[in-house]
């Protein structure tokens, strides 16, 4: 038996660091997908391979150890940030073992767990460590390619929660954001206090993604933001009190079709997330690059510190791109309408 | 007869752009200045000398018309950004003729004018253009060595008066605050409603500008400003509420003399200021670097768009100042305690 299901990555649009303080965030799904494959194994072990990432990993059926099947020779083909690869998951080796234990987590599960080896292949169209939601899409596909696999039968509802509670697992914090969205797709407005609203967007939204080699460490910049908020509440609550009507207002501009609104909330909130300390020189330098070559609204997306940018290019998504490209690394992406999906 | 007046430069440390709409802004003059020494003239024309800029124009005594006396062969010397030059004043030739109407209208004031010609140079250490008050420190000195040479006697206020009058005439609007702060020197908290009162700083504040070749244009900048305002004015008020909170709180950290809160303030506004849309990719590059070279403060100094970033770095001055000599051009400045002075 061999089943394959997929799930996509996100984009946060605004709200990054806000939503922290109980202020809205909204994101969409991205058609960049994690797709995983699982079929009975060729051992007693679940064999796992993530060839873009180079990793391969064999997880004990009985005590759920992992350990690498095999170190990477090639890994620097990825490294190459020049490269024209239309795969944009890029390497970094701690970060990429580690996401191993979001799959391990997913297969044995409190629900449905194998009794035999398994072997599980995941091909990845998403950057790890560049905040586009790589884990979250990880987890929900290969919980759904489990449950398949299992025949058991989950409402969407019932898995969102289950990999939220993976991501929780393994990282010991999370917001279920990213799992909302990666399982239900499209456009989210989210609050901790209600969750997942789904928004019908009125317009298209082609983004470009450009990414930093970087990845931001979210624990310490969500930190950072506390102690900055901690040491000047009369000045960073306003600041947080703005990207809430921002959002709210983004929230409507996306509804009405209002592009150049977006755009230029967008624009605003870049501003109000460099003032929370979260912007780097790259990532403005990204932001910048893509308004000249014609984005009407650019920001860098998730917790900042390194990781990506979205660029909103309607009609200029070719040059913005190629830009980005030369910079850094880019790839375009556009609103998965599709959340969690089996083949 | 032969007199010499000079009057300093300024940077904006907080409220650049929220001052128009009546928030406080806090500037400081700066250790370089406009130096105008007056004596009669060698024929029947105002003579006047920049080379610095490599301006030279003769001002007629009874239609007051300006004329360029000399083109300038070498006026690459200043454009070359690698230059080592100690002195910063920077070139941009339709710029540099227009330095010439303040020089005009101060000397041709309505409280004394000349019946005869007189050579006029100006020795000029602050770059044009960049933001840093350098047609108010022309104008005041120019009028200070004007007082002189007719033996007027000029209250101070009397003369940041006239000279605001000059940058009123000649460029149709202006603040009074370059002017002022050119005048009376030291630390200033300023407001539209109640004009300038001194601050008595308990801190040393050696500062690195960092100015790119490119200057902002005000006005420009200001009516976008006012746009995004007027299409956003529910997240564009509250991020200037913020401004206002953040000078008034920096006046307190520099009366305090707390650099670590004067410094976190300088960061926060600079993110606002990106919010407002008066950054480019130059001035972040700047204010980036500076911070990576160990300045704990840095952001962009008045109008943006292009012009200067200050950057706030006790014990590190060399460094930054290296890093941003190499990135761009850089100088150092502290405080200057005086305005106008005679010598």
């Amino acid at each position: 038996m061999k089943v394959t299901a997929s799930a996509p990555g996100k984009a946060i649009l605004f709200g990054e660091h806000a939503v922290v303080y109980g202020k809205p965030a909204i994101a969409m799904a991205v058609n960049r997908r994690a797709i995983v494959t699982i079929q009975e194994g060729t051992n007693d072990q679940i064999n796992v391979q993530i060839p873009e990432l180079d990793v391969y990993g064999a997880i004990d059926l009985t005590d759920h150890q992992i350990k690498p099947l095999k170190t990477s020779p090639s890994q620097t083909k990825f490294s190459d940030t020049s490269s024209t690869s239309d795969n944009p998951a890029s390497p970094s080796s701690i970060y990429d073992m580690g996401i191993l234990k979001f799959i391990r987590n997913a297969i044995f599960n409190d629900q449905f767990q194998p009794d035999h080896g398994l072997d599980v292949q995941v091909e990845l169209e998403i950057p790890i460590g560049a905040g586009l939601g790589s884990s979250a899409a990880i987890t929900v596909a290969t919980l759904a390619a489990s449950a398949s696999y299992h025949q058991e039968d989950l409402t969407l509802e019932k898995l969102a929660k289950m990999a939220h509670h993976v991501e929780l697992d393994v990282q010991g914090a999370a917001s279920p954001l990213d799992t909302t969205i990666s399982t239900h797709g499209g456009f989210i407005y989210f609050t901790r206090k209600d969750g997942a609203v789904k928004i019908n967007p009125a317009l298209e939204m082609p983004l470009v993604v450009g990414y930093t080699s970087q990845p931001g460490n979210t624990g310490q910049l969500v930190a950072g933001v506390r102690k900055l908020h901690d040491d000047h509440p009369e000045i960073i609550n306003p600041i947080l009190d703005t990207i809430e009507k921002i959002a709210n207002q983004a929230r409507q501009a996306i509804t009405n079709g209002d592009q150049q609104k977006v755009a230029e909330l967008m624009n605003i909130n870049q501003g109000l997330l460099d003032a929370l300390g979260v912007n780097t020189n790259q990532l403005s330098n990204l932001v910048y690059q893509a308004r000249s070559a014609g984005a009407i609204g650019s920001k860098l997306t998730g917790a900042g510190g390194g990781g990506s940018i979205i660029a909103y290019c309607p009609g200029k998504t070719q040059e913005v791109l190629e830009r980005l490209k030369h910079v850094e690394n880019a790839f375009q992406v556009n609103i998965s309408p599709q959340g969690v999906t089996w083949e």
